[in-house]
């Protein structure tokens, strides 16, 4: 069955990362969740990495903040589809974790997606969508998830006129 | 078989695409091309995302500058997996692509790659590591790509030690 | 007579819509206003767009944050004057949703206001001023706008001086 | 019979204002041209903008580049819809005139159009779609315009067909 | 006797503009402060200029936020020399401010002072110099005033040193 | 008489340094032009500066790029009116020395220009418009200046009529 | 024995410096903390610098917000490695003090670390990492140092996992 | 005796390199420069890391574009210091670089230069700088290096003062 590794850089992160296991959930898709930074366990992240595909992992998403090199450093080290969600963790409000993260140079891919709490929402979704293409139950439920957000819309249209109504 | 579709905004990114095409070929993924505007075509878009499934296409990349909208445009139709090449088309040097690209809010995901021709060259191989998930001798074939970049360092590093004794 | 159509791309923008809102009632200008999403609600944005001008609209406001491709995508549908807001949505501060917004690419013009509040405002004066062309009224009414604008400078400057005494 | 104003800051402009020139003769659409800088001739802006309205002048649009203050200016002395278009004059690629165009304060509105040549052909356009709220016969132009552009991306798709096999 | 004259674009202003005049204070200039808008009053704002220097005025300092016109205004008005603290009042955070103010074209000078309190401050001591070429005691408070800062200092080292030896 | 002092970090500086010295020239204002780095010729900068109010020097014009701290250097040494010319000199475009010449904290000031030609001829303007407080020749020299670049718009203008009619 | 001089433009940076000292204390390094303005105590920094070295100072780092000058002028004044933390002091974030800081001309370094508290304390650890050059203590402390850091996310790692049931 | 190692992320950026080698040339310091790529080639890059002290570098300098990645991957595997130079090698000219090299997070330091050439050229510098601590000589070139330079810029304003003769 497949597998989806999370993998943040600090535990600060955990807030962002929420989002993203909350969606997972949603889709019923399995995961592990680590804390492992590509500065300060190099080592550990890259054994992690090297196994990733063997302990039937077949998607990775990173999260970093800063100089968000972790996405970067996971790629380097494999060929599963890494996804990327970088998060305002300085002053510079998340420009810099954006910067390092999708400019990738040619050879080495990051999927990067928005920064902070929507990036981390649309890396589940989209790493529903890979496992989907040979998952029929899977893109079910992502075609259930966008009708569900058509429904929420459309509810919020009465409630917006009723509110209108009041101004 | 699986097929890649790829969608440009307009002919002038043709140059950013053919990296795209060039690595696709590469791997030996079948793919078609088409031009279709978010903003001048947008029936025909729409027409050609809400049939790309049925035709058989398990990807979709796109390609366009300025207010990049075409990538959520092709995400708000399907759930196939869309990947973005931002392109560098104004005096802003595709930080307007970028940001129109990467930060789309949650709920429709778009994978963003690097501005320009790094940015297709990697769609590319992103687009085949999500493929090699079910396909062998595709993860074969990355992990030779790997090998190649890794021989093409060591070469130049012989290179540049003949070149650093006469500087 | 004269109607406007407000399209904001989440419920969550109604803060800001309101200021439009505010201002075209001061102006008397018949309107309505929809959430409609250009990624969530794709199809029930072009319906709307598409029935628009028979539905007696004569010119869109829309409002959106981050990847801000509403206004885009409601542009692309139709030839009624398209004028927009970008919202601040995310860590960037707007500026994301500036750049997504007002670069629109040569063919389909989007008319962008400032980001926020007072884009919001001026969206509504600027669309007051479109219809002014052909309603003397109306002209009218924002010649005497700009006379209320000048006298509140002077009240302030009154209690300007009053305060400079103070300190 | 419909007449818009064109004002340019500097005469090094016209690079810029000739897109827009060109497509309102495309429409057809009366417009004079003239150069007034807010900055070195204000009051012969002034004089200018003060008798816009009544020698059937309906819009103005404006071009500057720099910290472009022409548009504000304008904006600042008569109630007709004030269009602009930033353009990329300094080192800072057009980031400054866009900023000091597009962040009007509220009270007085200006619509930005995106930097540069792309921005000027749309203000051209923006402008037809105000006109053609009364003026049927424009609105069938600017509804041919897009049928234009549809059938070039039409025939750009069949060359592109043709330019792949060679690659 | 030398007059300085302090132009903010909003009330809402106030609080910046405190700082230059305390400063002013400090050094005993005498000064004026108005609130007239660019955009909102600007035949007033023009008069007010316009009759600035035969009204004994020597100097002028604008305070203005977004789309900060204000200094550029006064200075196309008169050739008094213009100095401009650009305030943040956007999302922006005084990006849009700066380049609005900065950025001035050749021929139209305005001097920029830092965005915000700091650049309040130092409008005036700027001021005061400025004045100080042709008044010795001014030039002797200004040598007065340095000193005290460095005074400031000398003191914030002594008490840093007590503070560092708690912690 | 008056005297205006021109720094310059960098011999390289010298293309942007003429356009305040033809400026100056054409005012009849005497200047001195040095080169001195705030970097590499610390010592004597500071020497120069300290003597420059008794050598007759009443306000000083700075040129430097990248990190450029040469006018808030000269600032702090001694009292005169620094004004400042940012130059684009690396990669950023000139960003980077715009921020770091007009970001001053609070009591030492350098009245910044725009970066490049445009804020070189408008620092000699500047300064001409300092020294005019106290010299009337220089102040209808500066009204002459102005009605020049009125007559240069109006000849535009004629001529740009007559392009027009060619296009 | 070894010595670090910390030179803080402001008494406000003291927040920031805190985590240098921090840092510096659990190394065992001796050093002094003095506030020097490189804008209002000019020659009390200079002296302080030109006599750092005989009073057996190794390397320097210092703190400033804004135009942050105070590292490029330490800089001119000695040839001691100086290191330099950029900090967040005004509505731009950082981004001002950062490119102000990190953008030196050739001739003279300056070594920049990240933007405020994490800056501040890499700052102390780049200088004990110069030091371990000939220091074989201090160099097991880095490498110590380093482990715990890796036992902090070791640990991180299993309150994770227990948290994660939770949700 | 002391050796420096330079790491370059890709062959393209021999010419920045070649400041640097230009000037521990010049310093007499010896050098070794190889080219591994934080993404390509991790492994042997890490190999080469950690065997870097024991072969006997000192210091390391890493030059990289893009999402550079190099120095942070290179100073998560030693305790030695690591130098970083980031490269314009995309669209956004340097400023990806600069921020995915400078804004490490707590704990793992990068220093970091001026992007492109000036910063290649005070890497080697700051090097020297560093080993100048235990190196009188080299301290003394050190010394003679600034004495050059202020020679040069000597010898620039006379040249500067014929030059302005003839203009």
């Amino acid at each position: 069955m497949a597998k989806i590794g999370l993998v943040m850089g600090s535990k600060s992160d955990l807030d962002i990362v929420k989002e993203t296991i909350s969606q997972l959930k949603y889709f019923g898709i399995e995961h592990e969740v680590i804390i492992s930074s590509a500065h300060r366990t190099p080592d550990e992240t890259a054994l992690w990495v090297k196994s990733a595909k063997t302990s039937g992992i077949n998607i990775i998403i990173c999260f970093a903040g800063a100089a968000a090199h972790l996405a970067g450093v996971v790629a380097s080290k494999c060929n599963l589809p890494i996804i990327a969600v970088p998060i305002s963790a300085t002053s510079l409000n998340g420009l810099d974790a954006l910067l390092a993260t999708v400019q990738m140079p040619g050879g080495i891919p990051v999927a990067s997606m928005a920064i902070g709490k929507a990036g981390a929402k649309n890396a589940a979704i989209f790493a529903a969508q890979i496992l989907a293409i040979h998952d029929k139950d899977l893109y079910t439920k992502l075609e259930q998830f966008r009708d569900d957000m058509k429904s929420k819309i459309a509810k919020d249209n009465i409630a917006l006129q009723d509110e209108l109504k009041t101004i």
